[in-house]
């Protein structure tokens, strides 16, 4: 590989967007602001660059070692940011006494980690984050996860073809506790946990060794993990805690909303992020032949955490790179372009002028142009703009201006229109 | 200042964006988004870490010592990209084969330079590009510019409010040369020509005198930067090159765009970036209270300067500090909040069920509707939902429930509609 062809890629895991690759994003950022919107989540954004010392207090364990960190000509030590909620805890920290609780933000957030590259991974994707703070109930959990459903069922994918596994931090803690598995050694085990069936048991079990757990303990813990209903959680318990009441509620809260049919409880769902602390939720395509296309849950000590006032919270991001494979595999979402109103050529340099003025006028009618930017022959004007991304063409040779009218094809119906001239008024003549 | 403190501040010149930010930044986007649409160009995107050694060897000069550069965990040289142009030029050479010229993309680019922190400067911006490749004829340059013109006047920017102002380095080489001054010292004299107005006349000779010009060179230099129009110009050269027929050529297709009014010739106008061959120009606000709007030129080498195959290209960069300054200036662009369609509250928890599946009914007939999260008194929803941000507004009682109809208030004709609750489908019952 010679030095001039190494120009010609992207720096290793990071990705071009051609046109092409635009429009697929376009489609997938179009469908989560749509979402977003319709249940009334105001945006919000930071610079993708944070201060280190943030995103290594309160990121997840494990991203901790895949920070692409950096320092400034200041020495300021700073990182392209992992995920986005330590820098939503910031922004809400820093005007705490300001908003209006509960507050429902969402945002399109770029984020960087540097792993291993294996099965096309990346080392950057934006992920759309949906926040609600301030809100104690679970009726926060249930609008985010509707929320995230509803950008789903935008992009075309229904019941039949994605679902919400959900469990509880809080129950998981709770059999834990059961089985005399103390509290000091449940961050270690969910974080164990949370790698099953992406790595093979007997590393979970080394895992959960390193984290203190005896052999008593271990079977305890692959107890619960068989564990596959919440009548079976509660057989366990010997009761009911309020870890398994919320879990119930917000089955019930996920019926108000017509989604009984998309959410289903896991004990396995756990979450790799050390600062969740109740409900937790991933979605997956119904084959699970996928990663997760979203993930999140409740985190209420985060805002604490940073310095600010205790505030209960719950959130969730769902990336740009799952989503496309999957959209991909269903033949969606399809042809995304958006086509333009009128395309316009002329056949002499002579003809340049009124094919602007055209071009131009139409533009302030708010009309999509494209105008050509040389002459050229006929048969090069229409094989170029009759690929489909064009519904109307208009070409000009000397014929057309010597009678004073246009001929414009419908390249959709095949018809044509004669317009006169003057009737396509220029931006000069516009102007009163 | 504590360490906790610390944390609620975006890293120095670094933005955060707020809801209120976001609907300034939304407007802007939108503006760019739209022009760039209207007039047939295709959206592209690419990763903002960039391998330093395309920068280092494509951007401009000046550039280079204010870049953020980094190395990733496998000692890979990587940087913030302080501009998008060396990249573009990049994704075209990799598929210079495959792609249709003259070709017209656009990118909304996030860009990082550290500059000193002055008057609000900051070290990242979003910086619409909008640049077709493959067009030698001025019609590019007048294409690209028009298009910047228009999205000004999506944002309510007009004739009396902002201008640009264009040179032609080529026009600028050829009078250097007639004074003697040769060929080898142009690109020091351009950038420091480019300084005028920014520092003092007696930095930009020592600036001069440092590219090696001796002091008769530096009387022509500035009886050069003396002249104030083409006619001007071609009375020093004593003939007409054809870089002075170029620049009158911009000006003849600007008036077919109805845009004559919109630019004047600026012998000043020289731009800081090495790269630029032909046109350059930038857009100021009449008063010039503000720095450039936006600017760009020709760049003909850059193609092959990358090792692609030999390609003109004429590009701008719009950035979106200034405007939103000047939009800010203006009183413009004003409240671009979207409204949302409805809002709905309740009084007590049993009426949460009923809240949720209109808001979820009414969501899937494509309406924005923000749902209570929890009971509230009337008063404090109608506070909360009443600040201009609704349209319509549901508060559902117990006496709603049992009546079977609810009362839709429109909050900006203060008026009242009774709706029975049946009509208001449920998603559940909305399915088949």
């Amino acid at each position: 590989m010679t030095s001039e062809t190494l120009h010609f890629e992207a720096p290793r895991g990071m990705r071009d967007f051609y046109p092409e690759d635009m429009d697929v994003r376009n489609a997938i950022f179009a469908a989560w602001t749509r979402a977003a919107r319709q249940f009334g989540f105001a945006q919000y954004d930071a610079c993708v660059v944070e201060s280190l010392d943030l995103l290594k207090r309160k990121s997840g364990e494990e991203i901790i070692d895949q920070i692409y960190a950096f320092q400034d000509k200041s020495g300021r030590e700073l990182a392209l940011r992992p995920e986005m909620t330590p820098t939503l805890a910031r922004l809400i920290a820093a005007r705490q006494g300001g908003l209006t609780f509960p507050l429902k933000w969402f945002a399109l957030a770029q984020c960087f980690r540097y792993e291993r590259m294996s099965r096309g991974r990346k080392r950057e994707h934006y992920q759309w984050n949906l926040d609600i703070v301030g809100e104690p109930s679970l009726a926060a959990e249930a609008e985010v996860l509707a929320c995230a459903l509803h950008a789903l069922s935008l992009l075309g994918l229904e019941a039949n073809d994605a679902r919400v596994h959900f469990s509880n931090r809080a129950l998981l803690a709770d059999l834990l506790l059961k089985f005399n598995i103390p509290a000091a050694h449940h961050p270690a085990t969910f974080l164990a946990l949370d790698k099953r069936g992406k790595i093979p048991d007997e590393e979970i079990t080394k895992l959960l060794k390193t984290a203190g757990l005896d052999d008593s303990h271990l079977e305890s813990v692959f107890k619960i993990t068989g564990i596959q209903s919440l009548d079976q959680a509660q057989a366990v318990l010997e009761g009911t805690p309020a870890s398994l009441l919320a879990t119930r509620t917000l089955t019930a809260l996920m019926a108000d909303y017509g989604l009984s049919d998309r959410i289903r409880f896991d004990i396995g769902v756990v979450r790799g992020l050390g600062y969740y602390t109740g409900i937790v939720f991933e979605a997956f395509d119904v084959d699970k032949k996928f990663r997760a296309i979203f993930g999140g849950g409740r985190y209420d000590r985060l805002l604490e955490d940073v310095g600010g006032k205790p505030l209960p919270a719950v959130g969730l991001g769902f990336g740009d790179v799952v989503i496309a494979e999957l959209l991909a595999d269903k033949g969606k979402p399809g042809d995304h372009r958006e086509r333009l109103d009128m395309a316009i050529g002329f056949m002499e340099d002579s003809q340049q002028p009124i094919a602007v003025q055209i071009a131009q006028a139409l533009r302030l009618t708010g009309k999509t142009v494209e105008g050509a930017l040389h002459a050229e022959k006929p048969r090069h004007f229409f094989a170029r703009v009759g690929k489909g991304g064009v519904r109307q063409a208009l070409y000009l040779g000397p014929d057309d201006l010597a009678r004073g009218s246009v001929r414009v094809k419908d390249l959709e119906n095949r018809t044509e229109t004669e317009i006169p001239l003057n009737v396509i008024r220029t931006p000069e003549r516009a102007s009163p």
